[in-house]
């Protein structure tokens, strides 16, 4: 679970989240839920090597209602389907406790030449 | 269609484009998408009163390929289904000749309320 509250500089509707955000919201929480419901699975504590990391397959959300500006949004993921080729989310957003957005993430375990790429980045910092 | 080139600031792996930009671009380029057939299926040029605008009731978005920073991107919009209360827009993000994104885009038309908090908004400009 996390809590964000966003503010009125992204492009929408006025006093909304931007939808786009949300799709980029779910995507992390799902990736990450993913992640760590594979640590857990495997008996693993999360910062134990190596590093699980995920990659979004695929995305859906479902827009159900505004979400307001300014308030804080609870984002709770959910493991819905776990192997090792694939784990599947669903995430949902409420806002004061009124559900506004539906989401569900088919994460994949990040390629290893991804891997590398991510290794090579923190080598360099 | 519209191209876009993203460079390396955006939280993701190096070299590629974060998905959650991704599902934006689809977003923004769906609920656009559907404005211009409705506006195109009423006879109406574009710049014509009243404003069509559409918000996203779904998304789906499909990553078949990582989609590589720093170079231009072809997105597609094409009108799957056209209705008053909806439109469906499939999207295709092609990148150096490679379908890297997939996606499905539910646009319905903005509701009143919202209509109006724009209109106030562009009083004020």
């Amino acid at each position: 679970m996390s809590e964000n509250a966003f503010q009125d500089y992204y492009p929408a509707v006025p006093g909304f989240v931007y939808g786009g955000l949300l799709a980029s919201l779910i995507d992390c929480h799902g990736t990450g839920t993913a992640a760590g419901a594979t640590y857990r699975q495997q008996g693993r504590p999360m910062d134990s090597e190596p590093a699980l990391r995920f990659v979004t397959a695929s995305i859906h959300v479902d827009y159900l209602a505004p979400t307001p500006l300014g308030v804080e949004l609870e984002i709770r993921g959910k493991t819905e389907e776990i192997s090792p080729k694939k784990v599947v989310v669903s995430v949902k957003v409420h806002a004061k406790g009124r559900l506004c957005v539906k989401g569900r993430v088919v994460a994949a375990p990040m390629p290893g030449s991804m891997l590398n790429l991510i290794k090579g980045e923190n080598k360099n910092e």
